[in-house]
């Protein structure tokens, strides 16, 4: 088996730990998008839960073995989960946060009880800052994707994945630091090898997409898209070599299928998804011939999105 | 116990014919609803799956005791799900409905395979001529509420929602036909009679909730109504007899209210919903002090939208 950090026992102890709330996903085929898509497309659904994204599977596994205050970095979808995580076993948490990350994130960060800091600059400015808050009044620092518990986490999307009837011939991941892709990626190598793992990232955050494509990490100078989660410049050393022997292929997608596959999302599934949700399904639009006549399951991963910017991308 | 047509052995074993695709839907409190109902909300959504609606439920229970075509009266959520079950299965199925139902539920129907046949007027127009197409052609008809297996595998949601830790207080349902409100609130009364079961109908729609208050059966000339789910004028002495045994009140909404519940499930919640699928968090809108401190279960029974319709409800 591919040589990742991760374990299938500690992967299936994870959903005893995890609270069910977040197990056990909607996972359908959606015929509606068919006709634009041209292929069998089967959603997996991570939005209807209280942080209206799936990173309540990595936090549940991290919370439950914390024993003090903790704090993380976050893009907005990891801090709200691991507040949610935290608050449930009365824990204290600090996010440190981008200024720019979208207001319905930090606003739903601080009503669940974390203390958020934000800082000027994107989320690779943001873990520099939570590194040393967690130096300097010694406290547990959550990583994403660098900490196990994060993948193996996400990595219970890819149990509930193999279960689909009829199998599927292709998944496709959003890709941001790669604890989603890498954790799900694995149980499938693991339980059905015969389906190819696709990332997808967008074209304005490349840097694990080129990282993968050159076997070493890449940096990227700036960031320019609208799909804050999964937006960031420095892969890390470990998420790529998961990466490297789990995921078949990796593509960018612009920013104009983003919200076309949004768009889509809203018209033909009835689903608000947040842009990084979208991106599996923008893989498909720009390149159909690909996907034509093939099942594909995408991992709508999230929801949490300011809606008059969501009101402008559907419009 | 209360002397409806249900049974609870049936409705639990409803649960072993029932495609698991529409079984153990998402059930969360959604804090992000609070400040503005001044209550604990707890949503149980019946909108991710293949028909985007519960009426899947039922649909199931019924196709699976078809032996032949069958033809149903729809609104376009019943029509849907029954074709998706024949479908399955093999059969064919015919739906009545109204020319004026929303064109996402029409289109939806078509391609689902059923054949469809629209009639001027509105659903208690279509039912008669589904009557009349059963009789002409010697076929199954199948009718919303008055077959007890729409209800009870309606009540499928009840079992679920029982489950619900802590315990909420009320439950708001939806009510048109009375279907789902018959049959979940039977199961409440059985397993948690300790919960108040308030239907909640529009008052441009109000037939069944007149019915209930008068306790014999109250028809009415027109329908004026964004919540087509839920719009008849006449309604079924049985399924008023099921209500009035088992629903503790029954409260009409205004439109406005109805729009403003959509457009909180989609700004705080990040949930597409239908008007029906709103009319819950219209009467909490409405009566804030009647429900201030409590905790709330409210069902999300569909999100078949038009796109454009709900962008201007939601704008």
């Amino acid at each position: 088996m591919a040589p990742t950090r991760f374990d299938m026992a500690r992967i299936r102890a994870a959903r005893e730990v995890i609270d069910p709330l977040f197990l056990d996903t909607p996972q359908y085929r959606c015929e509606a998008l068919e006709p634009e898509l041209r292929c069998a497309v089967t959603l997996k659904l991570e939005t209807a839960n209280p942080v209206r994204c799936f990173k309540g599977r990595g936090t549940e596994l991290v919370a439950s073995q914390l024993a003090g205050p903790a704090v993380c970095a976050s893009a907005g979808n990891l801090g709200q989960a691991l507040a949610w995580s935290a608050r449930r076993r009365g824990l204290k948490v600090t996010v440190v946060a981008s200024r720019s990350a979208p207001a319905a994130k930090l606003d739903r960060i601080r009503a669940l009880g974390a203390t958020l800091e934000l800082v000027d600059g994107d989320f690779d400015d943001a873990r520099e800052r939570a590194i040393a808050l967690a130096r300097q009044y010694g406290i547990r620092l959550v990583e994403d994707t660098l900490d196990v518990e994060t993948c193996e986490g996400a990595a219970t999307i890819g149990l509930e994945l193999v279960d689909s009837t009829p199998a599927f011939d292709a998944v496709l991941i959003g890709l941001g630091g790669g604890a989603m892709a890498a954790g799900v990626g694995h149980v499938l190598k693991e339980l059905a090898p015969g389906v190819e793992v696709i990332c997808v990232q967008p074209l304005g955050a490349p840097a694990m997409t080129l990282s993968w494509r050159e076997r070493r990490v890449v940096t990227t100078e700036a960031i320019d898209t609208i799909a804050d989660g999964v937006a960031g410049r420095c892969p890390l050393p470990v998420a790529l070599d998961d990466l490297l022997h789990v995921v078949d292929d990796a593509v960018l997608v612009e920013e104009a299928s983003i919200v076309a596959g949004m768009r889509l999302l809203f018209e033909q599934a009835g689903l608000v998804v947040e842009p990084s949700a979208a991106l599996g399904v923008a893989a498909i639009l720009e390149d159909p011939a690909r996907f034509a006549g093939r099942h594909v399951a995408t991992i709508v991963c999230g929801g949490n999105v300011d809606p008059d910017a969501y009101r402008r991308w559907t419009a």
